[in-house]
């Protein structure tokens, strides 16, 4: 991966295409200014013209040394930029310039074209089409974004695909307090990729979240690292992943000309490493803001609220059910104390309505704090609060209730956080009123803040446990096994438990080996020719031992006049099994995001109901286990009115089997489908399998 | 109902209980002098103390006729209030003291207590627990909630069971510069509930949505009534309702004191009349506002967007597929038009990506929003758009496009919605520009805003159907019917296909039904004491007919053993249906909501899978036909995998039967299950039933 810190990092810049007709120049010249740039920034005009009020030079070989440039020239004359920065030992830079990839057709070639000599000479560009970047904690903003004055650092980084939508993202996070450590707008990703800029942004201890907007993830392997690295690092990511419906997928591909792949294989990609989906712009900072904030909390503990009011801890338990809050209820100890606090109203639920009482004896704060902190349950203390624009703007209430909050928790070592009821700007005022106080930042507003710390929980969880294993594609792949006899022997020799076949080419095999089985059995003709046996008479189901060898010569017959042309090597001959919950397993390759393994259960509730569950390839028999007990079938599994429950830790390790003969597999696998794995109290059990290779 | 114009409309209004030590009555002042009430405000003290810096009296019957009072005296007076009140011939107040059914117990016995004798002495009060009501467009503020001062009215009327929500919505409106007509906080509801109020505000031409926090309905019947009216009027009704989950139930009874309904149930309630659900504080201004900007649209044809930001175009496109807005594709002429405006750069999709060309030309806008006003399929078009505090904060391009909209616009009758791409507060600048152009205020953020616009498809579509039939509950009912045999000929009475059934009381008798019928057999016994016939050994299945006689033996001797004391009166004889589609339609009797009937396929179905829908009755057969559309389980229905397709008619007819049975047995029924209600290619046909009486 490209070293980004000489660009994002840059201690001295030059603007190429500057001119007083450029407005992305001079955007990006006030921005270094606004920001505190401290190194110089050069200005190089073809011409030779003014620029900026200021001198130019005609190339930048006659600069002396620069770490970076933005480049802001038509696109016609985007090559001779890029030699003339290699020509002068500038290593990296940003191109604005669009009209490239995002266009389709020739502008991809073009795009493809400049940036491969770029590479060839040593240059590294973000972009083309990228509004470039903003590092507020080095002070380097080479960004043609407008943006206000950087806030004291939350430890928020942001990164988008889009530079309009980055702008945005930028100035909601600065709306709601929340001071970022960088904003990078990536444009078409020709050279650097989301990937590149996360990895070096995990690598600074400054950023303690990670924000991204996507469009679209290019490099599968290289996201799935990253993410580990995230989660080994206890960095949350949070996404906003355009492109989940299909509409959305044109007008991406539109825009930059990205293919936009199948949400749910990302979506299991985010799960394997707790990477959280936010669905919104304020869902997106809201959430990276409040776990920049609190870090991983210790989530086998719950959430406690309190609230003046009554309505707010209505809404805070409607959306914490929902959002996956864990609000147990107060030990009796607590109950009491808080029974106290409160007198004669209301009652001593969590969420916590500590009644309008408080507004005349804020020091009610206080008691309730020390006593749900010290309730022994409790991971985090949320408070609704409310600060206004000024002093004036506040109420003495909040005030203090601010101040007794302090007071309360100076006793107790749980930390808080304070909530917004809506979603409102924070003032200055009470950014400094809160940080005087030893206070966290507000988050917030309330409906943003019961999502936010449901995902905190979730990942808290995840962060607690080992990361995934690590994807073991062989190099050399396994030879495909052709038909279901072969895929079924593969799967065999994975430990994944199958049906037992016999091959028999005659009458008296046949006879031989079904005496042999004995009970009652299935005889299926074997031919690679023919796909759909029943439909050609090929399969004869419930026969007794003594009649195999007449439904042999049936089935034989059969198919034979119905395929004239097919090679028929014989049939083959099993056990019938006994009812059970068949279940599908289904190995697909995704084109961004490699294998994946479908678990659901067989016919209509696949089909009908979307019931499965999806996970990256590989799986540990801990993840299978997950995937069984979330389908909405699952109690058909662990017992539903009177049923046994089955062997769950079976059923999973054979899906791990499946998972992995599906990677030794390795590349030329396309699919590798098991239906049904037949599921009985006695066992889990392959009765068919298919392997499908990927078209060459 | 009362009527509410001498409260909420007051021309002169007192003080009760007004003294300088006494919050309340300080801030209804400040408010009734904020909001430009030009009546006579009195204070009443029951020392005759000055308050206020203003002389008081000891009595109601001291002071000249006025319409309205603010009771603020403690609990222990209140009771010597109100008489004072009936004495001086004041009809009207609010009572906001608090201490009664919100405590349970004493407190709600004393709150009927005070109330019933408010209401013998013809004295009509909101609360108690009330902070009063705010009616902004007739300046009448009798309000202890400290408010901004009003914004012009978006029409858009604010009523809320909880007080500490009412501030924070009304101040979240101010926020997003939403005026509202009306702001009320209904407290306790002792006399003057959430329908009252809603009826009253519907009634008043200048409310054109209203938008309603609630924790409980406590009047089904009232709700429905108001509900149909809204949806007469066209007046949108939006609610956010606390209480979904278990935890918030217990939460809201401690609040207030209301019992929490089933919140499936409410829903069924508000699809019924189109009532919408919001699930924030942000979500129900937003959405309150829009509607009431909007009215209802041509729900027939779609929306477009356009943004310069394709990042937006995104957002909105999965937030729109998600919420339901139909963004159609651009005509051919329209996409022509299109391309000519953005010249080479992005695509013509829907939602349309101006691309950041349009900052320097903003006539694009014009351009555009011409185009997609002359294609035809458009009934709102979408501009997203940020404008700042000020002219100075606002960027040229910002201006540029107001202006451009508001040229295209003139030429063109589709009506627009500017659209903010996040959550922020809507400047008097941003209000003042936006009315200069004729332009509509602002709504969003966009997430907001999308489902926001799903609700107003959905609304406009439900407005455009005719209400639902009014409930015809029986003052008689009919006798409810005693067992399997009674209930299936009640539900044929009514229309509902029930299979045929012979009572058989003799082994000859059984042989001769037999005979008749013909065909494969089912014998059940026939006893109003035997619930569980099958194990007993009272079924028969599959029974040919010359050997239903020893059939008939067989389960009534295997009944008598098995039930020694029990009446049998002989067997029922039916023809055995083949295999279809086995559906339960079944009616419950909510607590609130009265009758209601739930649609779902069988067993696992229904209990693992909650797929089943839900409605009041009565239902229309259209509306049948929905809940069977509805349903996941639906193809099995309407044809899958070659299955043939059902009569979805017939089966809507069938449900339609069961609803009305249902409602003629009245008042006395607790349930109804049709279980199964088999469906083959042939019919529908009841094979057995249940009616269950209310416990007495």
């Amino acid at each position: 991966m490209p070293d980004l810190s000489r660009l994002l990092r840059a201690r001295s810049v030059t603007l190429i295409g500057a001119s007083d007709n450029n407005p992305w120049c001079a955007m990006v010249a006030r921005g270094l200014a606004a920001g505190g740039f401290e190194g110089p920034v050069h200005l190089v005009n073809a011409r030779g013209n003014q620029a900026l009020g200021r001198e130019t030079v005609r190339s930048c070989t006659d600069l002396p040394e620069v770490d970076a440039a933005f480049i802001a020239v038509p696109a016609a004359a985007i090559g001779a930029a890029i030699e003339d920065m290699a020509a002068a030992g500038i290593s990296h830079g940003v191109v604005v310039t669009s009209g490239f990839a995002e266009l389709g057709g020739e502008g991809k070639r073009a795009e493809e074209r400049l940036f491969g000599r770029a590479a060839e000479l040593g240059v590294t560009l973000m972009g083309p089409n990228s509004l470039g970047f903003a590092n507020l904690v080095d002070k380097v903003c080479l960004s043609a974004i407008p943006l206000r004055p950087a806030l004291p650092s939350s430890g928020v980084a942001l990164v988008s695909q889009s530079g309009a939508t980055s702008a945005m993202l930028y100035s909601f996070a600065h709306q709601q307090g929340i001071g970022l450590t960088h904003s990078v707008a990536l444009g078409n990703e020709a050279m650097i990729d989301l990937c590149d800029v996360v990895e070096f942004l995990l690598d600074d201890e400054r950023v303690k979240a990670v924000a991204i907007f996507a469009e679209s993830i290019r490099d599968a392997g290289r996201f799935r690292a990253i993410a580990e690295r995230a989660l080994k690092a206890r960095k949350p990511i949070v996404v906003q992943k355009v492109g989940v419906g299909e509409l959305t997928a044109a007008v991406a591909q539109a825009h930059t000309g990205a293919l936009v792949g199948d949400d749910r294989v990302f979506q299991a990609a985010c799960d394997a490493y707790g990477v959280m989906r936010a669905s919104s712009i304020e869902d997106l900072i809201v959430t990276a803001g409040l776990l920049a904030s609190t870090g991983p909390i210790d989530a086998e503990k719950g959430f406690a609220l309190i609230s003046a009011s009554g309505g707010a801890c209505e809404i805070a338990a409607d959306g914490g059910e929902l959002a996956g809050v864990p609000f147990p209820p107060f030990a009796d100890a607590t109950r009491d104390r808080l029974g106290e606090v409160i007198s004669a109203y209301g009652a001593t639920h969590n969420p916590f309505d500590i009644t309008g009482a408080v507004m005349a004896k804020p020091e009610m704060y206080a008691d309730a704090v020390r006593a749900i902190g010290m309730d022994g349950q409790f991971g985090l203390i949320g408070l609704i609060t409310e600060v206004g624009e000024s002093e004036a703007a506040t109420s003495p209430a909040s005030l203090g209730m601010i101040r007794a909050t302090a007071r309360g928790l100076a006793d107790i070592d749980v930390p808080v956080v304070l909530i917004q009821q809506y979603l409102k700007p924070v003032s200055e005022f009470g950014r400094t009123v809160l940080a005087e106080h030893g206070l966290p930042a507000l988050t917030g507003g309330l409906d943003h803040a019961m999502r936010a710390l449901g995902r905190l929980w979730h990942w808290s969880r995840r962060v607690a446990l080992p990361p995934p294993t690590a994807t073991t594609a062989t190099a050399s792949s396994a030879e495909l096994p052709r038909g279901e006899r072969a895929t079924l022997e593969f799967l065999s020799g994975h430990g994944v438990p199958v049906i037992p076949q016999r091959v028999v080419r005659t009458t008296h095999e046949a006879a031989a080996a079904a005496a042999e089985i004995g009970g009652s059995l299935a005889l299926k003709i074997l031919s690679p020719d023919i796909a759909h046996k029943t439909e050609v008479g090929g399969v004869a189901l419930h026969v007794p031992p003594e009649e195999a060898g007449a439904a042999f010569e049936r089935i034989l017959a059969s198919a034979r006049t119905k395929c004239p042309d097919a090679e028929i090597q014989g049939a083959l001959v099993s056990p019938m099994r006994e009812e059970g919950v068949d279940l599908i397993v289904g190995v697909v390759r995704d084109p961004v995001w490699g294998l994946a393994i479908a678990v659901g259960l067989g016919g209509i509730w696949v089909e009908l109901l979307k019931d499965s569950a999806l996970r990256l390839l590989p799986v540990s028999r801990g993840e299978a286990r997950d995937m069984l007990l979330s389908l909405k079938a699952a109690p058909l599994l662990t017992g539903y009115r009177g049923t046994p429950a089955l062997d769950i830790d079976r059923i999973a390790e054979a899906i791990v089997g499946i998972g992995n003969a599906a990677i030794a597999l390795g590349h030329g696998l396309e699919a590798l489908e098991v239906n049904p794995l037949r599921v009985t109290a006695a066992c889990p059990e392959a009765l068919d399998a298919l392997a499908v290779g990927r078209p060459s």
